[in-house]
């Protein structure tokens, strides 16, 4: 951490910062220039716990040095975690595919669409029994009936199960179902949920904050790595940008931030990043030649019909498997196969 | 809402969307242009239901007429909302001041400042006792004790309490010790929470998310009126912009855009708003002047050992002793009285 | 400045590092932490010129300590700028007044207009005559014509004139008429108009980019200053931001931190920050409170008629002579007038 | 056009709305709905040409239905533009490939980078001679002296020259040297700058401006188009977010989105759109793949002796050679060649 003082700071106020530092075993490096001076925290910055520097008095500004994520930094794990589930891998040279209607409508949607999405290479059935929605009085999901719906199919197909929890006395409800934890994006920040998950022993797909910085995303993640459970997998799923003509602004920066910065993988939701159907296999391309370790995808065989609005950024069926074909060579470009 | 088709939509998904509005009982306007066709829904949209237009095919995009919020708009209730709490009135002619800590640290701290602040004119004491926090590792603050040292203060002074709740489960037990509920920036899209303060009977203050939009924010005091809580309180505590030099941007315009959106209250919270010291006196001011119901202001008698690094935004006893006196000729020139 | 390397910096570039700043005739303060090296450059940065550290191998990023802009800044002046014009001063105790018309239509308007907003208070009669628009097909303005307008409603009511020039060609043309030169936020960083204004004598408002940052707006202004012209006057007219109710998300935290920043003026403009009428009123008091030195504020007499899509955002001449004298107490409050 | 009335709209103003359409020609469509009253406009809308609809008493919005771009239209164009220069195709199956350093700074080293990237097989060399810089003490570039040394590169290896123009009294002057012209971020708003290249013969590429909308960016190319010159090419560089971490946001979004609304190519820089070298290789293959028609890159042999902070983002001339070839299947898989 480094410290700047204000330009007016008393030598008694920059005493007292670094009797502050001194006073938890870490070194004060003093540089006094013109106007201000510069107080480097050297050794293990964590002995000053809670101690909040900016709030003392004489102090203009303080600069972290090192990341506040440990668990989830690439320091932490030299190598790329890679988490086993339902029989496959996600992190690994193959990419996941997890496909699926916004909500499950009914047995008979989410079968058949799992099994088209099967057919055309995924791994994963997705679907939202419990649905965060903007107002109170939009269809919030079949909830439990859903659920179940979700497990028939797995039944029926063998693919896992991918289906969003969204408070902490839920956590085991869902847990009994599905394969992987979904937490949205507007639970990002919901601290006692990320808690909950990182005690359960599932993976968890931690969807990006809709206005949230790299740094917060991986805090995010922390929160639940620090509970116990190693398996967080980062989806980027666009941000909001003043751009009103597409939903969000898929940000493909992500991926190779996240795997510069991190070692947990990330996985890529074009369908909500775009909002429109038409750009989907676009960015989902880019998504793999940006190095995404997986896809989240929306398909519905009867978007006409489908129960959310989100029908308007769902592929349907044919789309899906012409798309799983065009992503072969560039995955194989990159490195990965799918 | 009207609905505008693409310029390729055939008559038979136009007859489809006409056909869907009209099976609900409701009427359909065609507009045929040049080279799209404008559809206008006529009726109680609600019919509608949940049934998403924007997911048809053919349709390029809808747009709603009348907002999605029913409960919370100005048109549902001609008379502002005026809330009884601890014997005072929040919504009416006088401002309600809330000041205190960022976080209780003790009983001491706490009723210290109590006293300090009702004697500058404040009628509420706040301070967290649940702190959400971006990473796990910093100080969550000291719970159930905390709010056990809140009660004391409020014994002490007779102030009001205002304190923070995170998740449902809390609701009940921060329920016992507090007057109003408060729900923070990064909850404001935690559904179940809403819901469940919407199913107490206190008021509850609900900071604006830090990148919602007013129609999101309505929507989400939505959520707490639905479930027949009349009490909500909205409060703007800044936005996040592209400046880093202030904490956030306190964003007054919200002011008096609530007033014209809804009947519910607005407090300003000028201490997050802007994250500085030095700027929250002229920002309060502003604040007033703009028509704000109320105030929240952190108040701290020793910032240099404060917590939280919210120190840096806290006045200290005797600033918010002169600014309170500051405000009175302001408060009058706008209909107001401190 | 203060240089962090990356953690895998080897010792040559470190060396590298250390060298180029002791060629200049710097001091270098070198930190070693536990993973990263700090270097602290002591000593006059303007030594280093261009040198551009950050491109440097084994840099990972550098932090500046003192602010960029040398001329603007609060250090390189005590006092407040104070700008005499048309036999006002602007920058002192009286707020400066500046209302009229989004463009000037014909003189009949513009003089009507004039004699209005003279007789409620205001000592500047405002309107476009070179207008910025979106797209090519809008009304630009009449030009030269709505020059010599202005001039005639100077002639008129004595009010000195507001205009706003756009290119470095027409400089020397607006310059003949005007009193003061108007930057609008889409040419912020248009530095050869910056240079070329830098290079008159008239005093110059600067509009702040619609996402600009305080330390780029104030270099924007430094670009005039550096020129040789002193008498360059802030003006906040709204940044963007996610919300589309209003048409721009008037930003008053830009009044106390540009005063704490700088010792230039700082007026704003309600009008264009917001973009509705019916919120003019109480932002300007909002302005006003948090201790803005002057108001930018549409009037016009026959909105319905208007040019432009501003008229949406005009006072009409009544509502402006009302708010005129409502602004009286707010102003004494804050220790100044009107 | 449809327009939305105000709830208290009285008949008195909806009758001049619609005697005002009507007035020019339109036909007006009413839907009387229980609070509001929409009016459809139906015809040719220039005919309103500037009459500002939104600022008439009793209307609370206006929605557009067709874009406000015509030439720069999809619908204006079936077939892709592509645009013949020096001897190559801008927007046809082969993509575009122009790099070099971001500043001129010797002959010596604009030939050496010329040399390199023509081997890896780029068509351009581009270089700044005249650089936009936010603050006025910045390296601007060697102007004129600079634009001869990159003819001094053409002379050695063949390739174009891109380069950017800053103010219309430069365009000839840059006009003489350079094959395309470069509009920078921070003038993609710069009105008369757009007048001018378009009235030049010259291709202009057309940087994003860093927080424009796709609706916003498509004017700006209108003003090029509407003064006669049909051979823009719009470059996305990365729009500004909060995100800190990297120095823009690369919005790969803009690829399907602008080939979706306009037959223009688009390029794409992702040296700017990500500031940080490591990235670049990834976001250049998520280019390809998302269909940009060319890449603009930062390539420089030396960059810790660039003379900009840009030598950060910098290829080195190994790097972009390697990146070359690992494009050619990416490219293959979606149709195009490199």
């Amino acid at each position: 951490m480094v410290i700047v003082t204000k330009p007016d700071a008393t030598s008694a106020q920059i005493d007292a910062i670094v009797k502050r530092i001194e006073g938890v075993g870490l070194e004060a490096q003093i540089s006094t220039g013109e106007q201000r001076t510069v107080i480097g925290v050297i050794g293990d910055k964590t002995l000053l716990g809670d101690i909040p520097m900016e709030s003392m008095s004489g102090v203009e500004k303080t600069m972290a040095i090192t990341a506040p994520y440990k668990l989830a930094c690439r320091q932490f794990r030299a190598d790329p975690t890679v988490i086993a589930v339902n029989g496959t891998k996600i992190g690994g040279r193959k990419l996941a595919v997890m496909a699926g209607p916004c909500a499950v409508e009914s047995t008979e949607q989410i079968v058949t669409i799992a099994q088209q999405v099967k057919k055309a290479g995924a791994e994963f059935i997705r679907g939202g029994a419990f649905k965060p929605r903007t107002g109170p009085y939009s269809f919030q999901g079949f909830g439990e009936e859903a659920l179940k719906m979700l497990v028939a199919a797995k039944q029926e197909t063998g693919l896992g199960i991918v289906t969003e929890v969204m408070t902490p006395n839920e956590v085991e409800l869902v847990g009994e179902h599905t394969d992987i934890f979904q937490l949205g994006t507007r639970n990002m920040t919901n601290f006692y949920l990320l808690r909950e998950v990182g005690r359960s022993k599932k993976p968890v797909i931690l969807k990006r904050g809709m206005s949230a910085t790299f740094e917060e995303w991986l805090l995010a993640a922390e929160y639940i790595l620090s509970e116990g459970n190693p398996d967080v997998i980062l989806c980027e799923r666009g941000i909001r940008t003043f751009e009103t003509h597409t939903r969000n602004t898929l940000d493909l920066n992500a991926v190779p931030v996240i795997h510069h910065l991190s070692h947990l993988p990330i996985v890529v939701d074009p369908s909500h990043g775009t909002g429109i159907r038409g750009l989907v296999s676009d960015m989902t391309k880019a998504s793999v030649a940006a190095g995404a370790d997986g896809l989240l995808l929306e398909v519905h065989h009867d978007p006409d019909n489908s129960m959310t609005g989100d029908g308007a950024q769902s592929l349907f069926p044919d789309q899906f498997q012409k798309l799983m074909q065009e992503l072969k060579p560039i995955a194989i470009a990159v490195g990965r196969e799918i």
